[in-house]
C-alpha cells in the first residue's frame, strides 16, 4: 500500500505547489483544504508516504497522533469553534480522493451543514463474540 | 476539558460493563461498538480521562496515534473489508455521544450506507492566508 507513487500532496510537502500552512515537523505537515467544509478545515499528513492508515509505519503514526492536540486547540482558539470532526477516509470507496494518508480536521459552527449519515443497528452479540475474538488473536 | 467525570467508557475500561474488546495496552482500549454502521466497527480510546482530542495529552495521543495502524489492519484482515473511515467527533454539536474521546474504525462494504455529506466550498484565498498565518504563530 505505502509508495503510491507522487500525489498532489508530495508536490506540497516539496514546495512546488504552495500551501496555507498552519503546522510542519520533522514528521508531519498540516494546511487548509483548499475546497474547505467550513472555515479552518485542514489537513494533518504524515510526511512518509502511505495511501492508507493501516500501512503507516507506527513511529509515523505516533507523531501524527502527538500533534493533534495541539493543532486542534489552536485551530479552534484562532477560528473561534467550539466543536470539530476528525474523519480519515481509506480507499476509494470510503472517499479517499487523495491516495496520501490525511485527517480532516472540520471545525463545526451552528450554522455548518457538514454531517455524517449515522445510521446504526444492534450489534449482533453472538457475532461479535466471534468477531472480537477473532480479531484481538490476530493482534495478540 | 479533561477529568468530565465517569462515563460509560470508565464502566468499560473498568470492566464493570462488558464489552467486546479486541485490543489492550497501557494506553488504549478497543472494542466493538454495540450499535455498529456495519460490521467490525470498532471504537479506540484512551485510558486517558479526557473528553475531546484537543484535551489529550501529547504521550497518549502519540500512543493512540501508534496503534492505529495496526488495529486498522487487523479490522480489515478479519471482516474482509478492503475500506474504512475513521471518524472522532468533538463536542454535542459535532456529534458526540459519549464524553470520552472515542475514534469510530467504520469497515466500509460494498452495501454500506454510512456516508458524510461533504459540500466544499472553495477556499477565501484572502481569509485564507490571514488564518493560516495567525494558526502557524499559535503553533509556533
Amino acid at each position: 500500500m505505502a509508495g503510491n507513487g507522487k500525489t498532489i500532496f508530495n508536490l506540497i510537502l516539496s514546495g512546488n505547489i504552495p500551501s496555507h500552512k498552519i503546522y510542519e515537523d520533522e514528521f508531519v505537515y498540516a494546511f487548509l483544504d483548499i475546497n474547505p467544509l467550513s472555515r479552518g478545515h485542514t489537513l494533518v499528513i504524515p510526511k512518509e508516504e502511505s495511501r492508507t492508515m493501516d500501512s503507516l509505519s507506527e513511529d509515523s503514526a505516533a507523531e501524527l497522533g502527538r500533534v493533534l492536540p495541539k493543532i486542534c486547540r489552536a485551530i479552534m482558539k484562532i477560528t473561534g469553534a467550539n466543536d470539530y470532526n476528525l474523519v480519515q477516509n481509506n480507499g476509494e470507496n470510503a472517499g479517499q480522493t487523495v491516495p496520501h494518508l490525511h485527517f480532516h480536521i472540520i471545525p463545526k459552527y451552528p450554522q455548518s451543514n457538514h454531517s455524517f449519515i449515522w445510521e446504526p443497528k444492534p450489534i449482533d452479540h453472538s457475532d461479535a463474540t466471534e468477531l472480537s475474538r477473532a480479531i484481538l488473536e490476530e493482534l495478540g
